[in-house]
């Protein structure tokens, strides 16, 4: 059976308070929904069925290359990861797999499987590292990782994706993701063919070991940590290194990642009808690839990009199966809240896209009508679709508020108290 | 014989007073390229060779939806932007071709190719209009073209486009370009995955007419005048066009038509090693797509796209062999005088280009020496290669300072007095 | 009496059918605000009082400088305007004034109070046009009006703008809003400072025949129709122009004329906190100056703006009384439809703004709760006040949903029956 | 006598194989310069007497949050950091000053004016440092530092600053320069006018302990390490500060830390022209706060600041004295080659904007000849003023081509010899 890290007497109250308002929202709701022509059960059981993996790095404090301001009670290890994605998991009752990053999550692969099922999570897509040097490495990766004019670094990046593939192997993973930083900071630093040459070359090797039931996912970013050109900068090439590669290829979009002002739920629709989309890294973005917690900023654009998804998932879009992930650096709050709510805030995405009236706004799209279309999207998320959340949660034992309930657990003190503080960012760089 | 318009004894005075200096210039020049290994006359010969051609439409003061403030002496129609064209030719001898618009220059052919041919003029790519609705039109494209909601309305896009290469086929053009304005001004106003298959299947209906030794230039844009989305928004986008049509389809590349920060030179180096560069619309922008003179804000970036060019053409890439055109709206300047200093700037950074010591280059980019890397494109683009631009004018009949002869013949009073006034804008869009 | 346009009986047939369900929803919306300690009645009151101008020329199709498509039954000059202005106000009753654009507005005073007067309609800020010619005009704008190098160009428009300010003492008008377009496309063609001290002076000029009940609003723009450099391009430059001119001066801040993703809501802030916030342009945007509907492209932003207005107002910030005004382009709607549902949004935000609990707030922030204080703007946001937007039109004899009245009333068949079609845009212009 | 770290032979053995070649491009160039009315001799003059700072934290190997990659031979402290930025001063001669950054810098005073005026080093601004929290450090700045909730931490970033104040006065600084990174992460997360009104408070503390013959600089950037708000977000809030503080107070600009597609060279101007501009933080961006080497990115940008600050010089702007300074990130270069290679950009930049013909660009300017006064800029910025450069560093003890010599002298490898590698970063961030 299941362990549960927060006492099930403390939830219960916590729900016991609230049910009653919660019963009587939801129901009105339901009313209202049906006014529109929707029924708000079949909408409660699509939410319920919505899961979003969490990043084990998420839960440690992140920062900037300007500091790192350490949290209380930081997980020390990944098992310690493991234990605050369970609450996480068992509050939300969304999150039920955890994203590994190897080596920082490096352990005994059985030791890692008991360690997730004991809370009934499971392993989605593991992640390489060649964006930083570990300790003890043979080649360094300050002039790129697959890129590397040194084909010794092109070659041990290489193999680190492999031993990433087989640790997920044994601990039941179906996909390895791929996000790098190769790229230059100076005009002429690099040729950017040659460079892409090799990409190409180096992803076709790790491409070779997937198994057949394994999706490879690459993931572009625009810029950093390389501030003048970065190899895989955007959908594009992004889009051409899954041809490339073949049928078990995919892109993987982050929102933080593309260009000021882009038009990031349209990329979304060109890779759903090309079959190249792979999945999400979800998190919100201001200026750049902030990380910040998802639909934090701009919430109708978290909704236009699950317009899009329900949109093929009610087409029936051929082979279409996302892969869903938070990806977030949480510099200024408890991590666990920031990725409870986030992981709320990307259902609630999900459900109000699933309000959307697609028969009607059809209409008004072959009729030009779109003052119409776009108050079809609008009357949809607008719709305060909580009640309908905190339903899913309250029926699978989760909390009406994760939150509130979280914080009614003093869990982030307990863990405190047993795990010593983590020193600082080093400060040293400006 | 071709005909010139301004007066050889205007040019030849112009020349007379300035040869010695420049002389003593260009040969103090090629003793410092010598040093660094580089024959000054193998480098002139290539900038004599180099053209890149002239948009009709570009001899017209251009304006915004704001306003429109009319120059003296404006063409009134395609016979006069020839004309206008020749000057452009004659003075800068870096511009033998002409791109027309239709159905702005339409004309009967016949006319058309004397009128070009009796300035040694050719005509470069036909440009397609279905952005706005000309007189008459039986359906609109306010609500989009090649994908309309509206069938006939796409049919009608589509015939457009084949009758341009029937004027094309007649007059001696080898390609066709299409940029289209189709998009959305709201979320939801167009299904994105529909819209795009729209424009597939009326560019392949477009494609099918194209003569075997023709190419096809299909363009992107980041926005404008779509203002939400647009379906050819970038190069990913154009990209899958060129792919889904075939060999003879290729992407253009405006460099304003770019998100903020975009690094365009990898884009060209992309399209180039996918065999899928087609060619330019050289301008300049400092916001949006501004339509600047070109290099007239960021002549590095110009620097580096023909970096990525040269290389190119060095290399022998295959199939590589970009088409060179202007585009640029000339608000305040004279047109004539900004699209010859613009044909010189383009002219600029391809000699600037020729002269990066490749093999230094190709060293540092292996040894990982970024500094000196960077400082190999930094040597050639300080260059001040005017000597040489200004030699390849002088050899080849024109003026060793275009904009002075021009202005020393007294051209632009001369049209005035013949050409009436144009109305300004409407003013009537805020 | 006020007049209406939209017969009373439609309004009252629409109103019938909805009003049953309106009440359940407002005592249900009711009853869940009461348990977040908010009285809806004293929301529903503040929502009832909000206003905001609509502009006179919104209520024409807009267009692009690539083409302008023409709607049916677009006014033919201001009286058409006010009618169509009239309809807007009958139907949302928030936009119970109009703003002139002079020279396009102009009339003998007396009609215009009159036209308007007899819709129950009052006039905003007047605003000045020197950023196109007039027909007629003495000395052209196309290289500057205030700030001109020419001393005639400049007196030329400080006359115009002194006009503007003698017609709007006629009709009732008690601000002055001043937009130019003045600026430079080329590194070099302007002196910054020479072409600020000439806009000071000018606008110096202008101040001093301000009444003394009057206010002047200057808005800043980054950039376009000028695409290199614009006189008036932030709000850094706009509160240097309110602090030199004097105690009457404000910033305008219109929601579309800043760089990319620069934070709006803080500029709002500091323009309150230093007591030069004038009012707005309210719009969205995606690009640049897109000028699409209000919170049609990212709602929480507009919220994130009106959250910082209300904390004004409640705090009693001295001398706070913004302006408010619509400043759309509506290019593919019906202008009428998208005016009415701007307003909503507008007000819209500001409901939701006012639902925020600020003494939650205040205490999150002082304990550096960041989640929370967050979070207590979502639910604030998350809010559906659809319910007390549409009492408070219902019970001041607008229709429940102003697009559906619109179009059960045939508005624009009749006047596209009565006023003959406008011709399209010129499309002459790339 | 100032000590010379490169051996003296190695210098001239260096220079005496360039010096013929050098003195036959200087004295074509004089030529080509007389020709246009222009006195190389002059220039030479001016050129030889510019200085930049160079900041002491650049002379080791920068990073990003997701790692850092050390470089051989970094500094140890700022003794090792001192005897660094004195082979750059060494070798080009343009950089005579060191800027201290507090707590990294501390050491006794005493030993720190000799450490620096062993070589002829002066000290420039100090730098406060409260982006970062120092080990043993009562009150942390996770939540701001001046603008903090907390008057204990506000105190404590309080009395930091007036620490380096006392610093700078013993070793001869005359300036400090405050940059926090306050702001916030999530809407709602901090009051915008409450954290102002503490900015201001505490930097009113710090001005009040500001010598009279010192100035303060603050400094402006969009976003970073704060992705939702940051207090002192663009110039326009630096002014507010610089004008509540008082004549002491400045604005220092760093040319990364603005908003995409921002006109930086107006910003420049406005801060002339109201007497707030207080100098500069110089090196170049692509995408946001970068920290490129100075004219790696956009050389013409650079180019048109100092074309700013030169018409400044020459029309004695009252009180105009700007400070110049280096700050960048070494990531991928030897930090001693980049910083000279950069500050011999910055000079270059001043050099050509020497040369612009400021009689004829007002004349253009003031006929509104648009392409003529952009022509007059290029004219300038494309003349190859390296010549010049090379003469000022031979002529004053330094070297032709300060990267060739240092290689030659082998310094790098030396330093590594003596000092041990440094760990590279954690890579713990994503």
């Amino acid at each position: 059976m299941t362990e549960q890290i927060i006492s099930a007497d403390i939830v219960a109250k916590h729900n016991a308070s609230r049910q009653a308002d919660l019963t009587r929202d939801y129901d009105a709701l339901g009313e209202r929904l049906s006014r529109r022509g929707i029924d708000i059960a079949a909408i409660l059981d699509k939410v319920s069925k919505f899961n979003v993996a969490v990043p084990s790095w998420g839960v440690g404090t992140g920062g900037t290359r300007f500091a790192r301001f350490p949290g209380q009670g930081e997980p020390r290890d990944i098992f310690d990861k493991i234990e605050d994605c369970a609450v996480i998991s068992q509050l939300t009752r969304a999150t039920n797999t955890v994203s590994l990053h190897i080596p920082w999550d490096k352990a005994e692969p059985n030791r890692l499987k008991q360690a997730a099922s004991r809370f009934g999570l499971g392993f989605d897509a593991m992640n390489s590292n060649t964006f930083s040097d570990a300790a003890g490495q043979k080649q360094s990766y300050k002039f790129g990782s697959l890129t590397n004019a040194d084909a010794g670094a092109r070659s041990q990046a290489v193999e680190h994706n492999i031993e990433c593939i087989e640790i997920g192997k044994a601990i039941g993973s179906k996909a390895l993701t791929i996000w790098i930083g190769d790229g230059s900071n100076f005009p002429g630093q690099v040729n950017f063919a040659r460079s892409f040459e090799r990409y190409l070359d180096s992803a076709k090797e790790i491409y070779k070991a997937l198994p057949d039931d394994w999706k490879l996912f690459t993931e572009h970013k625009m810029y950093e940590p390389a501030f003048y050109s970065t190899v895989v900068q955007d959908w594009g090439t992004n889009y051409i290194i899954a041809q490339e590669l073949g049928a078990k290829a995919f892109c993987l979009v982050d929102l933080g990642h593309h260009a000021p002002n882009v038009n990031i739920e349209m990329i979304v629709s060109r890779l759903i009808q090309f079959k190249k989309l792979g999945g999400f890294h979800f998190n919100d973005s201001k200026y750049g690839d902030d990380d910040l917690d998802a639909g934090s900023v701009d919430p109708y654009r978290l909704f236009l990009v699950f317009n899009e998804l329900v949109d093929a998932e009610l087409n029936g879009a051929e082979g279409f199966d996302p892969a869903h992930m938070l990806d977030q650096s949480h510099n200024v709050t408890d991590p666990i809240e920031s990725l409870m709510l986030s992981a709320v805030e990307v259902q609630r995405a999900y459900a109000q896209a699933l309000l959307v009236d697609r028969k009607g706004l059809e209409g008004f799209q072959e009729d030009n009508d779109a003052l119409m279309a776009t108050q079809t999207l609008k009357t949809a998320y607008r719709t305060d679709v909580e009640p309908i959340l905190a339903m899913a949660r309250l029926n699978a034992g989760g909390a009406i508020e994760p939150v509130a309930a979280y914080r009614e657990a003093g869990y982030r003190a307990k863990v405190a108290a047993e795990r010593p503080a983590v020193a600082g960012g080093s400060g040293g760089i400006v």
